[in-house]
């Protein structure tokens, strides 16, 4: 593994005047935090790529096709769920709670279409301790940077073989290109909508697979909104497929769906709906009002094919995730029959594949009242330094760290406790990289997150799956002293491998 | 020919938005009037791209290799300019003059690099009184926008493609794909820079093409920096080859000459430079101080290709345009030996091909005493509303227009007349397009000027032409009722052809 290279301050002042201006030139931005629509900012990124074990990526690559099917088991029926779904909602009524009953009332009113679409992303840290990547989350709703990601490969790549990497006075690749991994994500997320698209086109057996569009369901004033443009744009370039944006409270007004064959359609330009695509609708906050509610409720029945599917978006809440460390039950669910179908089994999992997913897995506890819950609760406040307190409320609020975990839990009543869990603290190593944000260079220890994106299109009446790949990477970094890691808010940024 | 699309206000809303996009995420940006390192604007450009006859653009394209020969034969030798030096020199001593001072000094220390790269453009507009382009001017230096240009025919293709221009409430494409034409100007002139840079290798016959690099001379925070960059990263991906940027007070500290073989290098890297292109150095301003003229004379004598050549760059003033206009001395120009040797007439131009050149003319006087002078005199005070009066120094103010041209002249002495020229004025077709620039939209009818780039390589001393070819085109557009037409200064835009 090669050290970080050492570059003098006026090649340092060089590289980043290269790196900002590479970033502008091509899309690698967002909307400045003064929201201006003609206008952008370079995205934060890291000056050099981030080191990361070969064998390391290669397995989180490897199970991203069985993540993606057992989530999509999960979501393939409601039988399980159901199940569940009082250890789901009790702390998170006004969110997974409604979630939940917009799905039943969905159940009620008719769904219509049997397919869904994930375009997901598995979250990992590298665990110094066990020198094995740990899952941090599993998102199957809005995952972003497949668009923006691929960029900042690029950008590495071109800083290096333009020499800006050469710290002995010369213009040398620093990195053997191919150790800079690069990331075809963005064509791999357009290629699982596209596929979709087609398979919806299988249903009716009609129409040029180019003649029915897809919509992007987006927040107001997104700051990130070129990374789903790239997406966008690729998808159209590769696939002749056009989209269209509305955000929730637009959707109204600028759609209309068939009463009897509910078939949905972009009313402006008349063009047939073939996949509902969420950028939004992941937090609370996407709800600004019951009429938004009651959009996510009309559209879950139209013919559409929905990325994702409500049920799906239940499936990847934090609950599920703690209950998933129970190696009987993901081997009950990926090889036994949970879907509505016998023949939900079409492609058996190995046993082999199964105890590498779980060996990306890391303990996660209840603050309940079973023997596990009641362990969790002494670990709480006897090591409370080998611990991160999750609440279960989505955007209810931040993660709680190590030593703060025993005062944050004296503080509220025990009962609330299990509105909480308690995940192992992964311990990943940290990189003396640089940071470059709003043209500064921050040079402090980093931590890398690698996400590893996937596409799935199934069947949830039969459980059948069409089509399910791995989809490359993303890979995000932040300064080893803050604990949020999010891009976009303003946390982190945007790097990319140095496969070793 | 096909009208302008007519798009209802929200149709118009989607396509603006979607050309903001596409615009920011694609680098058709500017840094912003504040100018800021890590932030830009979406360049002003029109929503639709504006028509223009395919056969006047065929011409354009076909007399493009002559006119680089023309210009190349004047600055092949100082024979003729310094035949006109006085004519040349004595309105624009501090300019024209000093360029023509620095090169006299740069001949006494010794050229050493016989070779000479031209990357030009030639800019026109459609005159609607005889239907025939006319030539605006022939610039020689820092020609701009072979980056940007070329992207706003994507953009065009892209609105068209993705049903933005339908305005019958459907999202078919409005335009023929192939009418709107695309412009592969950024890999023509990378290809230009490529090949100087193989000849420079021939003449050493040593080391490997991609050991060199191209020194880009610029200007201090240029907004319209990412035009050139996007000639970097197309000569760095298409070719290999490395370049590197400097502003003329930065040249001295960053480069370092062999006083022997006069090579002379990028010392942060110890990088031979094979090509010095400017960016700037076109206009008095970008001279500092008498350090920077001296830069200029240091560049001049070194083994580098240079593009422009002092001498080149000379040609490229007003008034050997109003000497052009003279089809006699064209032709004696293009077809005898105005060179150094014999052997410079190694491709014949046709006469058919010199007429066609003509044709693009219109008539240009001097204000002098000479009886096309005089005519000139009686002409400005008869018929002003036919003329543009322009400053024969460069840099020194704006054109005068029309019936503002006697008044102008009244108001100086007789004299100074023989500082202008006087030029026919065109009279171009406008057309209802709209521009966005800012976020705004403004709709009035627009003037549009094509420029047609092209490259040469040729040998000062033998006269010979290494390779000479047309590199596709540029539209800008301006409203009517604009007189000036830069688009980084702020008036005008960059717009795409849509050809019938």
């Amino acid at each position: 593994m090669k050290d970080f290279p050492q570059l003098e301050n006026a090649a340092q002042d060089r590289a980043v005047q290269q790196l900002l201006h590479w970033s502008l030139a091509n899309g690698l931005v967002l909307h400045p935090p003064n929201f201006k629509a003609y206008s952008t900012d370079a995205a934060p990124v890291t000056l050099f790529p981030t080191p990361f074990p070969r064998s390391s990526f290669d397995l989180a690559v490897r199970v991203q096709p069985v993540f993606n099917r057992l989530y999509a088991k999960i979501a393939a029926s409601d039988k399980w769920l159901s199940s569940i779904v009082d250890q789901l909602t009790e702390f998170d009524q006004d969110f997974t709670g409604r979630l939940w009953r917009t799905y039943l009332q969905a159940k009620a009113d008719g769904i219509t279409q049997p397919l869904a679409l994930g375009l997901v992303r598995s979250d990992y840290m590298l665990d110094q301790n066990t020198d094995q990547i740990k899952q941090i989350e599993y998102n199957v709703i809005a995952v972003s940077f497949a668009g923006l990601g691929p960029k900042v490969a690029h950008l590495h790549r071109y800083l290096n073989q333009s020499g800006a990497y050469d710290a002995h006075g010369g213009s040398e690749q620093y990195y053997d290109e191919g150790d800079i991994a690069t990331s075809e994500a963005t064509a791999k997320l357009a290629e699982g909508l596209a596929r979709a698209n087609d398979l919806y086109h299988g249903q009716s057996g009609s129409g040029s697979p180019t003649s029915t569009i897809v919509l992007f369901v987006v927040q107001e004033n997104e700051r990130n909104v070129f990374d789903q443009r790239h997406l966008e744009y690729t998808l159209l370039r590769n696939h002749g497929l056009k989209s269209r944006r509305a955000t929730l409270a637009e959707v109204p007004a600028v759609t209309r769906t068939d009463p009897d064959t509910k078939q949905i359609f972009y009313s402006p330009t008349n063009d047939e709906i073939s996949i509902v695509y969420y950028r939004t609708g992941y937090a609370p906050t996407d709800y600004k009002s019951d009429r938004d509610w009651e959009t996510r409720l009309n559209l879950e029945t139209t013919r559409a094919i929905k990325s994702p599917t409500l049920l799906s978006q239940i499936s990847g809440s934090k609950k599920v995730q703690q209950l998933l460390t129970d190696k009987a039950l993901v081997e009950r669910i990926l090889n036994d029959n949970v879907g509505s179908s016998p023949s939900s089994a079409n492609e058996k999992v190995t046993s082999e594949e199964i105890d590498l997913l779980l060996q990306t897995f890391v303990n996660i506890y209840p603050l309940d009242d079973s023997p596990r819950g009641r362990e969790a609760k002494q670990l709480a406040f006897s090591n409370p330094e080998r611990y991160v307190l999750k609440p279960q409320r989505e955007g209810g609020g931040n993660n709680i760290y190590k030593n703060d975990i025993p005062s944050f839990l004296k503080s509220i009543p025990e009962l609330q406790w299990n509105a909480y869990i308690l995940m192992d603290l992964i311990n990943p190593p940290s990189h003396p990289n640089k940071i470059v944000r709003a043209g500064e260079v921050y040079h402090e220890q980093v931590l890398s997150e690698l996400g590893i994106f996937g596409t799935i299109v199934w069947d949830t009446e039969l459980g059948t799956v069409h089509s399910n790949t791995t989809a490359d990477y993303l890979l995000r970094s932040k300064f080893s002293s803050s604990n949020e890691g999010g891009v976009a808010a303003g946390f982190g940024c945007v790097d990319s491998l140095y496969l070793y």
